[in-house]
């Protein structure tokens, strides 16, 4: 029988009296701060039910969460939102320790945006313990502090072999994380990865699964991962831990987005059949597909050596990377073993060199693989043969081709927005970018700016329609994405500031700056001012800095003037600096070096500097840091190009030997630029196989200092003299 | 004629309409966010004025705040609280640049804790401009945030020479800032302080105005300081820049305060005449007299030299510091010239070495002085003789003695909290200290440490009242002192916690720890956890953490597992831990290294390690980090004493070269303490003179590393063999 109830206190008192086949039902509105504790018994026959009054119209806002423990229980319909669970999970399988939920289900449940503040506060949505339990249909959407959004843990006994099923559920948009915890789903952890987890992963959703390269880490045994699809999800399924598991009928849309990857193996008895790849570029461990080299007598943290591996009848169509022996080096030095491909197919319409092959791969058997004619596969054992690819109507390539037989049989992804999740909740995404908004015109004056922005919304334009100075008194507080733009064909209006941050961008914020002078001349006599500054406290969004056409001019009415300041615990996508001059700063121009913790963490994953000049730079003109030694990050990505550093990093107090600071940066790309009269560039390189390219670049009373060699120069000349690689 | 107003658009048109004679009357309640301009022309005869229905029955707060131009403008009876200004200053006499007050008075005015969460965003409360100004009978107490109290500007011509007078304030507690900015008056700054000022401070009353070393910060020439009382203040009047000043008849009551200070004078023809300075403990800058050694040619921000420095009347009584050529080193090598000591006495009931003399006093002629019998005083030219002391019934000591008219003739203090300030405010001080409150009985269980928290009080105590285990499965957050303390006679209960951070300190918050375990089984295997961290915001509160008589055992669940991890502007006027067991960390104990931008910001006063024992920490026991150059703070202070370092700081990822970090710590005291099988012991040594000894001191394979050897040792033994400075 049912039973509505309308607070927290009734609906323990139902769950107290609840009897199998017994329904209890939320009634609509927005339940705040309710942590809901469903333990009760149910049957096979007559599980016992939560539900709601109405889908959609119940919602559990600020410090809700629930737990479910006993048997045959049954979650349908709640919406998490508008706040953060208390503890550390979100829709927890578990009472306490030992005490877990079996043969329970969650169905049709929400979570959106159910983030707290603190973006390196650990927290999952949905912890799956005990056995036998299924949770399907749910919409999983903007996660954006550090932990996975789902997970099946193996704490002990009673959660292993646990023959769970998550199907149907879309795992919608996940941000960048800047760090290793970013995972969309994870299987057990390193410390169990060797016993049998035996969850069933099927006809799921993953759309812009971006947070970190593991999409999926499985860190378990006996695993299936069937008919998922993954749309533009920046990593990859990753076998990072465990044995024996399968995944088949898998489809990987990439759409040429970056780092979008396929299937990454490690470990022994891992397959992957009949899987669909195409228009992946992810590179390294975020290949289409990966197969990597193991650490002989691995401890249960690092790698175990691929043993036994079978990957069959996939097709690969336009994907830009394969690696074989994967992160080989001299830790990783064990090779696959007893493995095989066989019935593959590789093509790709516009890259030729899509093999990369890291060590010995004698201890791979390759039978009936075919490659498209233009793919260098000379060390394979493969066939060549004349291969075309036409997308049918579900988006998928089909082959053509002499093939025999190999290659994958899908012709439609099994798994879409459609058939996953739940029909009753908006799946909208939110950010605006900059310029999406509407135009406000703004006339020189006091305040005047800042009035402009309190009236505007996001992704609205601030255009200054006259030359003049646009003074500010009062703190600028940016919360939303916002452009502040000179109208055109005007003198550069000049932007001045009483306080000591002129523009401070809040969570959510994002700043574009174009046309405009920037002038310290009002800033107060104080040390440490900054022209822009990050929340100084955490930020769960990310933020874009994008500064075009800009004169900076005269930060030097104090000690420590900086351009950009960035906070802990705060992450841009983007941070660009294009056309633009600096000239006099007593600090330094772009400061994202705050994460210095050596976790993993850093500020800033894109940092483009483009045609600017910096003259006079008593700091650097970048110090860009991220420390530690976990490989489970994209970035950060430098690139630096046609720019000049004069005078930059010689103010008695810079304490770092460098007029531009690359540390840990994993992609950095420094060409026709010119070092003058300037602290070094200093490399430092770690994590990995960073890839570092210093072309075209000019340094006069200026050089290159580095920790390692592995750094590829082209064309650098040092004081006149042209310099390769072995003469620095 | 009088004229009501009740919200800011009446009170502007009020002011539009203004006539001379007219007054403007706020109406009683709260002004929300109310910005008035008071902008306006009276005559001398006929002011205009603003005053409030009743006093103290209108607050301004939010973000309120006032500007006052024009001229012959009185403002009367506004209080401030319950919010911060949204520019930089509260009280403001200025309307724009060049636009400013003369003739006007700000009376009976209040700014309580009208602070901003930044702690090192600048702010002043009354900022003074224009000419022929007064400020009377405020009453301006707590100041939190960077920023001087109250200042005088000399922006441009029109606020030179401008005989404003400050007078008969009740400049209320100002705590510790731990940066340089937290003056509590300062006339004028460096650039223009070769200029007249000429402002009148006199009969104000100044009470625990701990901020920074300069209580006054005096910045300019031709200001008088009359008549004043500071009361327990930590630091000086400082003569900072500027020349011919006076300070007459004033009364420093030091009640042996640490760091309680007088006068310290350096430039030209600065005047100390009949004060009289009682129980004043400061040393070095912080001295009862401090005459300065000046820099050759000085520039206009460094030290110009006393010349013509006159010192009359004043008379000294348990003061511990006078400093003479103070400051001495290869930059500051210029002696006082041309100057005369006369008519003094010093006398000193528990201490015989009261003067430092650090360079050639041959400039500075004595004349007449005095000093008690047990006083050393062979360097100096004056007359020692049986002096004895009795305070008065106005707290003054008076002399008896052979001491020929010299000497104060100060008999009560002037301004005393009474006559100064306003009569209607209550001036209650609020901060609340551990164990003032109720006791709470709390039972071992899940969150109900918590609970008793959520239903406690500041300063309350919560007691374990049993044995066993208090595990928390949400956030702890501390906004008020509180006392967690094991009942009497029962085994230590256990704390626990499933979050990353076992106890996070807000603002305003303060944790007494006494008698418990605090094991890190429960938390999660992430990095990064610790089990107390500060607010990861700015704090503008300083904070306390007592740890006596816990084991804290275990916190290895991952890596950089710390006990305590510090944010940047966060304060802690003390971290104790004594009696304690620390063993097996793989992070830090102490982490208070957050504030590395060397602006002289640092994040901890006292630092207290007692009879405590660490074990097996992979990190370091303390990372104590003070950088800049300025020598304006008092701190830290680090104190160790019976302390043992057992396998300390050997942890790989360890960053720091030693187990205990000590860096620009003003005072450092370590004694009877082994370090065994640690990382170094690191001392770096930097600011001014800090005082640094290590004394019966055990290195066994550890050592002491430095870099320089500024600081002594005694009974020093190094892997058996004992040390002299010299052969380190
Ligand atoms: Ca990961
Ligand atoms: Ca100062």
């Amino acid at each position: 029988n049912g039973c509505k109830v309308s607070n927290v206190d009734e609906f323990h008192a139902a769950v107290q009296q609840a009897q199998p086949g017994d329904v209890i039902v939320l009634a609509a509105g927005v339940w705040q701060d309710a942590e809901l504790k469903f333990d009760a018994n149910g049957t096979a026959e007559q599980p016992i039910k939560l539900t709601v009054e109405k889908k959609g119209a119940v919602t559990l806002e600020g410090q809700s969460r629930i737990t479910i423990s006993g048997e045959h229980l049954i979650v349908e319909g709640l919406v998490f939102k508008n706040g953060y669970s208390p503890t550390s999970e979100v829709i927890s399988f578990k009472k306490k320790k030992g005490v877990y939920a079996n043969n329970c289900r969650v169905t049709e449940c929400v979570v959106d945006n159910y983030n707290g503040p603190e973006r390196f506060e650990s927290n999952t949505w949905v912890a799956i313990y005990g056995k036998n339990n299924r949770v399907d249909h749910c919409y999983l959407v903007d996660k954006r502090n550090i932990g996975v959004t789902m997970t099946v843990r193996m704490v002990d006994e009673l959660c292993r072999e646990n023959n769970h099923r998550i199907d149907h559920n879309y795992f919608g948009y996940r941000q960048n994380l800047g760090a290793n915890g970013g995972e969309t789903l994870r299987l057990g952890t390193s410390h169990y990865s060797l016993s049998t987890c035996g969850t069933t992963v099927e006809n799921n959703y993953f759309e812009y699964c971006d947070g970190e390269h593991e999409i999926i880490s499985n860190k378990s045994c006996g695993n299936q991962f069937l008919n998922n699809t993954f749309m533009e999800c920046r990593g990859t399924l990753t076998y990072r831990h465990g044995n024996d598991n399968v995944a088949e009928g898998n489809v990987f849309f990439g759409n040429g987005k970056e780092h979008t990857g396929g299937i990454r193996i490690i470990n022994k008895r891992n397959k992957a059949i009949n899987n669909y790849f195409a228009d992946l570029t992810g590179y390294r461990f975020r290949g289409a597909l990966v197969i990597m080299n193991g650490v002989p007598n691995s401890a249960i943290n690092r790698y175990h050596q691929v043993d036994g591996g079978v990957f069959t009848n996939n097709t690969f169509v336009n994907c830009d990377h394969i690696q074989l022996c994967a992160g080989s080096d001299d830790e990783r030095s064990a090779i696959p073993i007893n493995s095989l491909i066989e019935n593959n197919v590789f093509l790709h319409q516009g890259r030729d060199d899509i093999f990369t092959i890291y060590d010995d791969i004698s201890g791979i058997e390759f039978k009936n693989n075919f490659v498209a004619e233009n793919i260098n596969a000379e060390q394979l054992n493969v066939t060549k043969t004349e291969i075309t690819a036409t997308k049918n109507e579900n988006g998928i390539y089909e082959i053509t081709g002499a093939v025999n037989g190999a290659g994958s049989s899908i012709k439609a992804a099994a798994a879409n927005a459609e058939n996953t999740g739940v029909n009753w909740y908006s799946k909208q995404l939110r950010n605006k970018d900059f310029g999406t908004g509407k135009s406000i015109e703004v006339k020189p004056g006091l305040n005047t700016l800042l009035e402009a922005y309190n009236q505007s919304a996001s992704g609205d334009v601030l255009v200054l329609s006259e030359a003049g100075d646009y003074a500010m008194e009062k703190k600028f507080e940016i919360s939303h994405p916002i452009s502040i733009v000179a109208a055109k064909g005007i003198d550069k209006p000049r932007l001045l500031s009483s306080k000591q941050e002129m523009f401070t961008i809040q969570n959510g914020g994002s700043l574009q700056l174009k046309g405009v002078e920037i002038n310290g001349e009002m800033s107060p006599d104080l040390t440490g001012n900054c022209i822009v500054s990050t929340s100084h406290y955490s930020m769960n969004c990310n933020y874009k800095l994008m500064v075009e056409d800009c004169d900076v001019k005269d930060l030097d009415v104090n000690k420590f003037f900086d351009f950009l300041r960035s906070y802990k615990s705060t992450h841009a996508d983007t941070v660009l600096i294009k056309n633009c001059h600096f000239d006099n700063l007593t600090g330094h121009v772009l400061r994202l070096d705050e994460e210095t913790d050596d976790r993993g963490i850093f500020n800033a994953e894109y940092v483009i500097l483009e045609n600017s000049v910096f003259k006079h730079i008593e700091g650097t003109v970048l110090d860009l840091y991220r420390g530690g030694t976990d490989e489970s990050t994209f970035g950060p990505t430098l690139k630096v190009n046609e720019c000049q550093l004069i005078n930059v990093g010689n103010g008695k107090r810079n304490k770092e030997n460098g007029s531009m600071m690359v540390h840990g940066v994993q992609v950095c790309y420094i060409s026709n630029t010119r070092f003058v009269n300037s602290k070094p560039l200093n490399l430092h390189l770690t994590n990995g196989e960073p890839i570092t390219k210093i072309t075209n670049c000019d340094f006069e009373m200026s050089t290159i200092v580095f920790n390692n060699k592995e750094f590829e120069v082209d064309n650098v000349t040092i004081d006149g003299k042209k310099k390769s690689l072995k003469q620095l």
